[in-house]
């Protein structure tokens, strides 16, 4: 089967709006084994619409429009690709009711446009929006078929979720299973890794990444739900086999979603000290809903003074160190965890640019701490990209890694130790501040 | 002038990647005075490409293209586009030398396919690409035109600015001059009030918007920058004369970026204690390079024991006016003042949702504080979408308008005051409690 998608709407084609729609429906359609051969904006332009669904009928067997549905002049997607499709549209009663009813309900009385989006097709069928004013539509003439639904994201997820692709589903005779793989790691040493099982029919797999982690979903069609989750479960197995416990969850938002979690089930609690991260690692984590079970105290010691008032920093270790040293990393941790009562911590202290840094410490130099039971694990990364946003990001990522380790009860890979006991004695210091320099 | 935008790469018609090229180069267009009837995404197949450019060459001026320019048999943009306009290709010994050089520089061997990013079109013009391997292509035939550009977002943007538009603008003997205003505010509202001076020819004016602010970018052609400059400037003045003082600051990224700037300006600085935000706010300031000069403290005071240890929050008005209350709220920004010794603190405490909250306090109900000069500052806030994301975002925004108010010396509105000196005063909190409940 193959399908083109289609965005109406001339805003987008003056780039006011960024077309996320047309992203999210082509993984969908994709996961479902619809080849999309073309995704096409159009403005609202009745004769250049029409034009254009005459000629995208001829190419493929399903075309699916967001957009166009509202009640102004400009919104004529329905009554365009009725007529291609031979259609026509009539007043649905209970729709109308509906409207009027929404109108009433926020005390506004409705004027006769619109009772165009209560208007639905004859032959074809109407789709309820749960979620909206405007109903969608579906059109089907000499096999081919067109599938309407409203511009705005959530109300067009919604629809396609509810009732477009079970219709899709059921014409095919399947169902559909996914599961989503979170794993840690840059994007193109792990799609290298994983190159060859992305090229499949089904269980088909892709890979979507973002910083310092990517997202691997694999979706199999089947025809009971109980069939499509034993195939992805052994597809997954595959991608275990690859990756180990890179592979740090399933179905997650985020680490952050796992971090949280997994320190609710350990019973233990987390606090944050965050020099050029700013805030963003306790944003991250109170992002959670829940978070508050495990996190009640975050410490932004973006100066000196407030890495030595807040979490006991010591001003002689940042004289002989630098401020972006691993010794004050591990201060920071062992210091933050004391002050907040908190089972781990973690710390940053670094170098986000543009500006500034030096040859020992370019630009990109960001020392993560983090601390549980007494000891201090430091570890040194170098991001090459001189991006502020984009240093900060693969910074609070290390560290959300660093605590997710320590909450399993693992030690986290590449990282020095550092005694609380010893964190005042000059030696201990020295041995950790060396073991990092020229690295 | 008329133009289509194609995108080309199977990878988008997969959705694996978000297609951000489309809207900045309907932007750019849209201030070109260059109408976009259509934007495509079609896959890396030569036969369908062929087939799509022959049809839009038919419709419009210009074809804009973006991707499929790399060395793989997969990348055949170049290829077809020069058959359609009747040219052909040939290798450019300065660019297959530049790619050598490239490839020695990284250590590695380049590989026959890499020839094919040096071959150039032999009617038309090559573009030169000054941050990657792939030059790009410019191809004409009756007047009708093509330009290539590479899909890597960075590196089109570069070619764009530094190469096509100055051609475009050559062409059409003008200069392109831009101001953008940034405006408080929430959509719809602002739309509505401004939305006669968006359509205009020239100047154009086009809006954007996200969380709490729009932004308004006015672009005038002109023969002269200088003319340029003042035809915006005019037009300018007419938003300004609509709007007021919502419009904040000029050719900014955002709010945080005024802030800072206007507390360098003043020699202010400012602390952060934040509850339901979880350190977004102090996240924001810190994203603006330099800030170290205006924020060192940030609070992220979670638990009901963080503000009292933190930033000197009562229990015993915890207990009486909730922890979410126009009472905590001050407390919380004039203890971060103090405790960080800042000359401005700003406070947030809230419901983010999506659970909890109760009749009286439902969720998106925020009380937002600020201080300054031994004064708070209190302002609720509903935020009616229950979308923790949306109201942190909201809460957060709030914040950071009321702190540039107070560091430009203007009294926020829609606040009531709270003086230091009655902060621990049973009738004061009395008084500010009850000012805010049921409103």
């Amino acid at each position: 089967m193959t399908a083109e998608i289609i965005s109406v709407g001339t805003e987008l084609l003056l780039g006011n709006i960024l077309n996320t729609n047309a992203q999210y429906l082509s993984r969908e359609l994709a996961a479902l084994g619809i080849t999309v051969q073309r995704e096409s904006t159009i403005g609202d332009n009745h004769g250049r619409l029409a034009e254009f669904v005459n000629e995208a009928k001829a190419r493929c067997d399903l075309l699916v429009f967001t957009g166009g549905l509202g009640p102004t002049a400009d919104d004529l997607t329905k009554e365009t690709v009725a007529a291609c499709f031979g259609d026509t549209l009539e007043l649905d009663e209970a729709e109308w009711a509906g409207i009027q009813e929404y109108f009433a309900r926020s005390g506004r009385e409705t004027t006769p446009n619109n009772r165009k989006q209560a208007m639905v097709p004859v032959h074809g069928k109407k789709i309820v929006n749960h979620h909206g004013t405007a109903p969608g539509a579906w059109f089907e003439q000499d096999g081919r078929c067109a599938v309407l639904m409203p511009g705005v994201p959530s109300e067009m997820k919604a629809m396609w979720t509810e009732s477009i692709r079970p219709m899709l589903l059921e014409r095919q005779n399947c169902t559909l299973h996914s599961i989503t793989l979170r794993v840690l790691g840059g994007e193109s040493n792990l799609e290298y890794k994983v190159r060859d099982l992305l090229e499949n029919a089904n269980p088909t797999a892709a890979i979507y990444c973002k910083t310092g982690e990517c997202e691997i979903r694999i979706t199999a069609r089947a025809a009971t739900d109980e069939d499509g989750e034993k195939m992805c479960r052994a597809y997954a197995k595959k991608f275990y086999d690859l990756l180990g416990d890179a592979v740090y969850d399933e179905d997650v938002a985020g680490l952050e979603e796992t971090l949280v979690r997994t320190l609710k089930e350990k019973g233990l609690t987390i606090a944050t000290a965050e020099s050029c991260t700013g805030g963003l690692i306790a944003e991250r984590i109170t992002s959670v809903s829940g978070s508050s079970e495990v996190f009640g105290y975050g410490f932004v010691t973006y100066w000196e003074q407030a890495k030595a008032k807040l979490v006991g920093v010591e001003p002689e270790v940042i004289a002989r160190y630098n401020v972006v040293s691993a010794p004050v990393a591990a201060q920071m941790a062992l210091g933050a965890a004391e002050a907040a009562g908190a089972d781990i911590a973690v710390s940053v202290t670094g170098l986000a640019g543009p500006t500034g840094g030096d040859e020992l410490r370019p630009v990109g130099t960001v020392y993560v701490g983090a601390a549980r039971g007494g000891t201090a694990y430091v570890k040194k990364l170098f991001v090459s990209r001189p991006d502020r946003a984009w240093v900060r990001g693969r910074a609070a990522q290390t560290a959300l890694e660093l605590a997710l380790r320590l909450a399993q009860g693992k030690l986290p890979d590449g990282t020095k130790p550092l005694a609380a006991a010893r964190q005042h004695d000059a030696a201990a210091l020295d041995a950790l501040d060396k073991a990092f320099l020229n690295k």
